[in-house]
């Protein structure tokens, strides 16, 4: 038997972005028991048309959407351009979300979370992630809602999530995850 | 004096594409007196990262600011994915809405409209649109709203648009765009 | 063993609504097994304000909060003022949804849909309802989506809901509502 | 010739309301030469309803009519209850969005505003109320954004605004309303 797989997700492209951080922490707070993969190469994918989306498709989204397919639970983090989620971030869903209602992420177990330097913490743009993932049909976790703020103090210099609080939170985001996933951790042996 | 320009931009990159279709009819109602550009080549531009958002940027990236810059007004046309606009629009717009302050869609006069298969015509899309770019400082056209539903018998096999009722509506938001952009299509002069 | 209650709510306060038609037409699908209580009274409640929110309330509110605390599935039809969803039904879910924490929507199953007279079907009101009843952290149904077109020509002039397709429709929200509920109808014995 | 009206609405029945006390710093604000009225007796508006609107109709939505009609401008001033806007703003804003297209809101200059006891401000709030107002075809300043915060430490005991920054931030909004009514200020004489 298999241990269960969490795919990370990082809606930045960026080499220092906290959100990419942020994922790998919540990554680290899910036991050794857990397999964690954050997935890579999203800037990779082209921007999805259904021109692209045939018999065959570029070798980056079958990729990503075999990874995502073997995933258990995705652990996603946003950051926020203009109100709204990133569109590297929106790219990889649209290329997730196909073939039409046979697709990886119906049904699939999601957490969704989200990093900025400002005070309000990604707020518009789960809004409106949110609304994108529902219509993807996967099941979104309700509780609790991560606005990750002022990013420069949570983390420190090597990008670590040092506060206490927002660690909290984030682990009772992982274990609200796993539960809708119907993921035992404690029994979930490699 | 040069005539005003105006600049379209479809948020499809699919060569077959009914939202580009309906960027170029705009185009043709706005009559010869005016310079009309279809901006080309959105599918070249990265994902938008601050990584790459330098003292150099990308060549697409500085092609498509500096003629958006030059543009009197945009027409902006955007498909549905996922309940929201295209990755590959909204990836457009974060590029040209940097650095902060000081981009070119401050106070840009914009259009926006949509098309689909189905019977919503992009409605929730624009929603997103319409926040999306009011993040951006730009002044968007506020009626009439076109949703163009069930493209199939609104355009004919070479893609242009036939359906006389959706001709008007859109003659009526490139009227409306002009008035607030304050161009005199009589005048308006090459 | 009691039978399950089923509450309806109607966005409307119209003695002509087409949502409290689509409602009671929901209600009709439950089989005569369930109990259905279409909640009336919602015109009484005063303005939610933490004023009147103390250790008494006004009655209308206390009998809206028993009824719905004993519920155990809710369906709500919104009709579509301006782009979002009725004030006589916000204020419903805000007199509900206190005190914070510990009100009876918490982990309430709900469907939601809505009737209108255009070509939309209450697809923005929807998107706001989706958005406050994520708030409450009730636990809504996420298909199918129930968007009532024309209603003039789905309804009789009873107020009957005799569009076929709608008809099954709305019994898949039905169903999809009793399955989150954990309700089997055919064993639910009053 | 007659000053300048503006009209100030808030969206709280409380009559502890910090978004009360927010309309009232804004009205404030104006300057001695202009009128400014916080409309009042919106508890008293019945839910809005076809049913009620039609050759007379209450006394309450025709006095609040007759106030928004002689405005040249609005500030308003919504809490955040349940991720929206509440139901005493948006039920005065449906009872004066009628008739359809020929209402008293059509091209009223408008600017909003919250304020919450949290660290979010009413962004929500904001961003539904920005829809339900571009559905009423108003005019709404797109900037500043004023989501208040932590209201306990910006208003004194009294309900004064004391916060300096956000102060000057009302004042902003004041002037970019009025500029955007056409109003001067140092020309307008009673």
């Amino acid at each position: 038997m298999s241990a269960s797989l969490i795919v990370g997700i990082s809606g930045s492209a960026s080499s220092q972005s906290y959100n990419t951080a942020l994922v790998a922490a919540a990554g680290s707070l899910l036991g050794e028991r857990l397999d964690f993969v954050l997935a890579s190469g999203l800037e990779d994918l082209p921007f999805y048309t259904p021109d692209l989306d045939g018999d065959s498709i570029p070798e980056s989204a079958r990729r990503l959407r075999e990874l995502v397919g073997r995933a258990d639970a995705l652990i996603i983090s946003t950051p926020e351009y203009n109100y709204s989620t990133t569109a590297l971030l929106k790219n990889a869903i649209d290329w997730l979300s196909r073939p039409y209602g046979a697709h990886v992420l119906v049904d699939k177990p999601v957490a969704i979370m989200g990093a900025s330097q400002g005070l309000l913490g990604t707020v518009r743009a789960q809004l409106h992630l949110r609304e994108v993932l529902h219509a993807t049909n996967c099941d979104v976790v309700a509780r609790p809602e991560v606005f990750v703020t002022q990013v420069g103090v949570k983390f420190n210099e090597s990008h670590e999530l040092i506060d206490s609080p927002t660690r909290s939170l984030v682990a009772e985001l992982v274990a609200a995850l796993l539960d809708l996933a119907g993921i035992d951790e404690a029994r979930d042996v490699a």
